[in-house]
């Protein structure tokens, strides 16, 4: 049975790094964006057009898909890879950060899938066991443990996987946090002793730094993960109030962690973010964002097609919604080496999202996928080089320090 | 300039033909389905994703781009064509269905594009000038008459074009669908001087044959297109009110119409329509069945894999939305070409359903337009071959004598 493993390179840019995950379903080269298949599709995607993209490899919820479809039919089903038609790499979370967020409704906008639904709080109890919520799709009681976490991931058949934690929300004290953090270390020994009772030496198993903005949490926690048999690590909690915080946090975290295991960043991926992430040793990313705005109208560019850079508030898109694209006979990018951009104009794809044409959608995920998945090989490609600082620079559009 | 030319060759099934018409954008083998990209795109698909179905030709409707975008702004870009990525034979309808439908209301929901929305009736007046009617968008007044469609049809840069006529409610007696038809073949005369004013050689102009349920009228009707310099005839007008009564009507119409020209069906195309319409003639059919019932979870499948066939109302398609399929691990037929029944189960495309994921759409829609692209494409042999009748009779669900 072939193991994960991972190698890297270092960079000659501060802590980042050039490496490869290997996996039963293939290889990530790193650092890498992971795209996300929340409920187990790309939204409007195929995976055929998914593979053509260039992404490398995706995400689905486990919380999610244990209420619907249920793993034990996608077990039956062959498996997650098979159901949904992707055979790369796959990473499956634990389930964790939808049910508090949903509890502790901070982030419920990432549940309603929708921004019409009513979302009501569904978790419904937190003990030393585990987690109780009702699931927002027939109201029955689900429990999620440590166990429940890992033997669903298991049953998804994800090569990637991760241990729960108990997601916080912002405002928590000190004293909170650091009781919260060690019970999510508590319950990390738990996901581990589970996995262990599987025949499953052929996933990886992530740990999670847990420790909010406190620096002698975040040391405590991430003496913890270094000192288990974890296959990976995972920068989870509280990142602070600001972009700079959390630079900061992830910045003091990475030279904790031990060297030899990838380092995932959960739930973060603006480009900002990826470039300060992988300027301080992070390998992977995932986060709904490239393909979220693309549902909205929103276009990835880069700098110089950006009419926001050097503003107040500069984004990373287009907003293709706006009356200023009305007869833009360009493509979103001139230089994307996209099907959208091959084929259709900014004029077009504004046309579609005023009329509310589902293919809309497919043309912009398409397009900001590829964007994802180029700019990232780009990043490998000037690591390899040693040009990452010189590439940061040029992406920089003047949000932070 | 290339001309529109249209060649076929007799087949032995009663008065049916295989045949081959040729546009600037490219060859049509007939029998053919058009598909409906009814506002400039098919629905969930990239027009990538189309071509690789196998669809030859695609009708885009003229009523619903001159409100938007318009048809001058979709010329400046270039063309249809152009603007939406189809490089083939494009066909665009006159207007007239949609506006005179939702004046009677009887078709209304061909235009709401969605159920959830109200339809206000937005025919204005019909003089012998035109139609005016109000604009679903924002309100604002058009005038659709016999020069303003060709024009508009022009501009949008369709390959094969058709004259506007006046739609008729199924309920008209005999002699107002006569002072109708009539009517219809006035702007017919004055459709054909506008296009003869334009440097417009190259496109196929269609007249439309009329007359609703009179063979008299019908008669009259065919002896006037007949009389007119077009390139092709629809058959157009109300077919009656049974399967029955619009095979009768069909098979009256086509003994009247000069043999070298394409005949076009209106807005019909059930697989049973098609054996039956071929049978008597029909080169071409145009209908939005595949690509609708793909957003409701309807798949396509044959005569074998059909619990339909013989019962009291067969259908042509699986309702993928069923909870039998939630443990259904075969793709929707096996038997299919297509990237979807090589992809996915029916138990992920009923859970997807379910989960209201838009890649549904995408799957089921490609699945059915391949479908009727290879059942065309089987057509067109069992023609070369002589074996029409007994493919037909293979297809043959039970609905109609």
């Amino acid at each position: 049975m072939s193991l994960c493993t991972f190698t890297y390179t270092k960079s000659d840019s501060y802590r980042s790094r050039r490496g490869r995950i290997t996996t039963p379903h293939g290889v990530v080269e790193t650092p890498a964006f992971i795209f996300c298949a929340t409920k187990g599709s790309l939204k409007s995607l195929t995976m055929e057009q998914v593979r053509a993209t260039g992404a490398q490899i995706i995400l689905s919820n486990t919380y999610h898909l244990m209420i619907n479809p249920g793993s034990k039919l996608i077990e039956t089903m062959g498996g997650l890879h098979k159901f949904m038609d992707w055979n790369g790499p796959l990473f499956t979370d634990s389930g964790g950060f939808q049910i508090f967020s949903l509890g502790h409704g901070s982030v419920s906008s990432e549940i309603k899938g929708s921004r019409q639904q009513v979302v009501k709080k569904t978790l419904l109890k937190v003990t030393e066991e585990g987690a109780t919520f009702r699931s927002y799709v027939d109201g029955s009681h689900y429990c999620l443990s440590p166990e429940t976490s890992i033997t669903t991931q298991l049953e998804l058949g994800a090569d990637l996987i991760v241990v729960l934690d108990e997601c916080t929300p912002f405002h928590l004290s000190e004293l909170e946090t650091a009781q919260s953090m060690r019970r999510s270390h508590r319950w990390a020994d738990r996901s581990l002793a589970e996995f262990s009772r599987h025949e499953a030496q052929s996933r990886g198993l992530y740990g999670i730094i847990q420790g909010g903005i406190w620096p002698h949490l975040r040391t405590e926690s991430a003496d913890y993960v270094n000192g288990q048999p974890f296959f990976g690590h995972a920068i989870g909690g509280s990142l602070g109030s600001s972009k700079n915080q959390m630079y900061e946090i992830v910045d003091y975290t990475t030279q904790l962690l031990s060297p030899d295991r990838p380092v995932h960043l959960l739930g973060i991926g603006g480009i900002e973010d990826i470039f300060c992430g992988v300027k301080y040793g992070i390998d992977t990313f995932d986060c709904v964002h490239p393909t979220r705005i693309a549902r909205h109208g929103g276009a990835l560019v880069p700098p110089e097609l950006n009419p926001s850079k050097g503003t107040a508030s500069p984004r990373d898109h287009l907003n293709l919604r706006n009356a200023c694209y009305t007869n833009d006979q360009m493509p979103i990018d001139p230089e994307c080496p996209c099907t959208t951009c091959a084929a259709v104009s900014r004029s077009y794809l504004h046309y579609l999202l005023k009329a509310n044409e589902l293919s809309a959608f497919s043309y912009i995920t398409i397009h900001n996928m590829t964007f994802m998945a180029s700019l990232m090989k780009r990043i490998r490609h000037a690591l390899d080089e040693g040009t990452f600082d010189e590439l940061a620079s040029q992406w920089h559009l003047g949000t932070t320090s």
